[in-house]
Formats: structure tokens, sequence, C-alpha cells
């Protein structure tokens, strides 16, 4: 009779770009990691964290060939039997927007131990970007995550209705949405001048940030080619300091300081 | 004429509690920094992380005494002129829930230079320890953050009707305002039976995760003692996996593992 090797699969957060921007657990994790499978869109220099680890890119990246659901599932239960380090790395926090829940079931399921890592979500890293609370005291008291991504075979979403509820909000995986987005969101009552910021490759050196408002979103919308995320609310207007230099310089050149 | 030396302000979430859930440019501007200002409930054990700092606590603990926002503002300013890496360390994210614009603002008008350094909020390690994605696919579309605390002289807040209009949600500093919540709540529409998963002291030792509902959610309260943030959402019910065993025994322990 062989004993039967059975590892741990660590759902872990890769955060929202940065390497830095990585837990040191979800470090850890990847340094000890016998293999990882990493969605296609997560930072290359960060999957090499797993210096020791094969490398199984397993999708989603929108509009490309991505490995189904299903499939995936089975081959982390699989690893699970052959190794005893198996990390899941998605982008951001693991558990928005990250189908975790379908995983966690087929581990359960399977009788596979399995921990999730949390991450640094995309819209904390936007808004540390345009430097711009994303609750404020006395004045937005909700805020809420959303995206009006739907997979193939579902109903369309109702996700404005509950979104445009909350004093402010962030929108994931809108890039190339603009259009409907600001449709949805004007019939569940948004104001056409309400503020939007739009912060691509947050966090990243390619990082870049636009102002506009709800009604003029679509101008931007041929703009973006990275990861983009949507900040709406009364506070994501542009202010002087935060407008008129660029993001990085204004942080680190104490020559621009005195636009601050 | 004397050079005046000026360095950085860097607002640094310290992630919920845990020190490896801090991220890798928290603990390396933590190692550099030459003063810090940390909120009294930060974990002890990563505050120490700033070797060589002198370490302010600055409040704000519910119910005790704690430092005058106004007076916070001024000392970061006053720091920043004094010192090269100065860090003003929030449990969490900065931008949820923290009071960062304020201290935001008061630096941008003393033209000091700042960057906000995001962090693993509590909802997201909450959602770890339940195993529980708080986005489903298909049905819970939108996830909403809110807080029912205000602070003295502000009006009563109605953070539950932009929270209730989500699909699911996290209420963070809940604990003394059970009734209070589940009133706002079912006056907003939840139903009674809405499962709530309350996680106190979520990624540390002493985390512990109850299961209940809307109606029920007062028999609990005399219970916690940490901080405590609530889960709302049709999916935070206890799955046979995670109510019978210890979340910690269930992921590590293989013997164990038969309850998956």
């Amino acid at each position: 009779m062989t004993t039967r090797v059975q590892g741990t699969v660590y759902l872990v957060g890769a955060g929202p770009g940065a390497p830095d921007l990585l837990t040191i657990r979800a470090a850890s994790l990847l340094a000890a990691a016998d293999i990882v499978f990493h969605d296609a869109l997560v930072n290359p220099h960060i999957v090499a964290l797993a210096a020791r680890a094969e490398k199984v890119a397993v999708g989603k990246r929108c509009g490309k060939h991505s490995t189904a659901q299903r499939f995936i599932n089975k081959r982390l239960v699989d690893a699970a039997r052959r190794y005893t380090v198996v990390v899941r790395l998605k982008g951001g926090d693991p558990l928005l927007f990250g189908r975790a829940q379908q995983e966690i079931a087929a581990l359960e399921a399977a009788g596979i131990a399995y921990q999730v890592v949390p991450g640094v979500t995309a819209a904390l890293a936007a808004g540390a970007a345009v430097a711009t609370s994303l609750t404020q005291r006395g004045t937005v008291r909700s805020f809420a995550f959303a995206t009006p991504r739907v997979g193939t075979g579902e109903d369309v979403s109702d996700w404005a209705r509950g979104f445009a509820s909350a004093d402010a909000g962030a929108i994931y995986m809108g890039a190339g949405e603009a259009e409907a987005i600001a449709a949805a969101l004007l019939r569940a009552g948004k104001p056409t001048s309400l503020p939007v910021a739009i912060v691509e490759n947050a966090s990243l050196p390619e990082e870049r940030i636009f102002y506009t408002t709800l009604t003029q979103l679509t101008r931007f919308e041929t703009e973006f080619t990275g990861p983009t995320l949507l900040l709406l609310g009364p506070q994501f207007t542009s202010r002087s300091a935060i407008a008129e230099v660029d993001e990085r310089e204004r942080c680190t050149d104490p020559s621009r300081r005195a636009l601050g």
C-alpha cells in the first residue's frame, strides 16, 4: 500500500500589480510553492517569485483563450494529490470577482485542505493613486464594489441598482463597457455630473489617471489598454494638486511640492 | 541660512492584524521609518517592525481617550519638517473608514510630500476566515462596505439605505451596535432571515466566527471583545465543513479533512 501524499491549496491574492504590494504571506507561499496556477493577468514579476515551482497560466484573459473553470478545479484537486504546496494565484484579492467559490467548492468536495490568503484589491490601489479616501467622514458612508461583466450563459446583470444606492463605489473590469455603464447608472438615478476617476494599471509604473463625469465617460473608452478601474462618487474630482502634476512626481519630487 | 530638511509622509495600511498580511512595501517603510504614528488598535508586533523609529500612538480607540484629528494632522506636518521617513500607520487600508482625507488635506495645505500605501482591508480577511467569496458569480454582483458609527457632532448616519441595496456587504466597527444595525437594515428592506457571519479578530490566532441571521444578531452582542466585522448576504451561511470544526484546524489538519 502506498501512502498518498496530499498537500494544501492556497488561494492567494496577488494584489493590484506592484510586486511590493504583495503580502509577506503571499511571498512566502510563492517561495515555498511546488506548483502555481496563476491568472494570465498577474504580473510576471510576481509569478517569478515562485522560483522552484512549476508555473501554469490558467486564464481568464478577457476575449482571449482561457481555461474552463471546471478544468481549473480539476487541476487544483489533482495537484493537491501530488504536491505539498499548491498556490492558486489570483489578481487583487481572491474573494472579489475571482470566482474563488467554485474552486473552494471543488476542493471541499474532494476533501482537499485549503486556505484563502487575502490581498490588496484593485480599488484600494486606485484610491491610493488618486490619494482620495473611498469613504469620507460624514458624507460618504457606504462604498460599493461591482462589475458589469457577466459570464457566458448568465443573465444580464442588474449590478447597477445595488451599486447606485451606495454613496460611492468602484467598478471592476469596466473597460470597453463605458456606454453601458453610464446608461445603467443614469437609469439607476445617478446624476450626469457624477465625478469619475479612471485608473489604468493602478500601482504599476505605467499607471494613468483620468478625471471625468458619468456622461463624459465614453470619451475615454478608447484610451485604455491595461486593467482599468473606475471610481465613482462626489469625492473623485481632480484636486488641483493631483490634476496638474503626474502622481508619482508629486509624491516623490520635492521640487514639485509647491503645487501641493 | 539653514537648509530645511523635509521628508515624506507615508499613509500606510497595516492590514487586518496578522503581521504577515502586511504588504512588502509597508514592511520596508516601517523598517526605514524615523517616526511612526499608529492607531492604538494596530497589532504591536507590526508597530515593532519599525525598529529604529520613534513610535507614537494616536488613537482612535473607541470609548477611550484618543488624540484629536486636528492635533494628529499638525504632528504629521511637524514630523515631515524634521524627519525623512514619516509613517502614519492605520489598521486595514488607509482609505476605508480611516479618516485619511483629513490628514491628506492637511499635508497638501502644508506642501508636504506624501504617498498612500494600500493594505488588506478587514472585510477581505473576514471573507478568508469563512472561506466565502464576497461576490458570487451570477448572484452577488455588488458588495458594499459601511459603518454605522458616526463621529461626535455628526448627523445620525443613513448608512443602511445605500448599504441594503447591494447584493451583500460588510459592516465595519459594528460591535456594540447590533440592535441598531438590525433595526436599520430591516427598515431598509432586508429579510429577517438574512445570513450574517460575525468575524472577531479576523486573521489573528484568537479569531472567532459565529453564524447567525439579522434578527438573531443581538444574541451575540455581548460575546465580542476584539475588533469585529459583520458579513451579510445570502452566501454567509455556515457550510457544514466550516461550521463543525475550527477554521484553522480544518485548513491545516489532514485528519479533519473528511469533514470537508
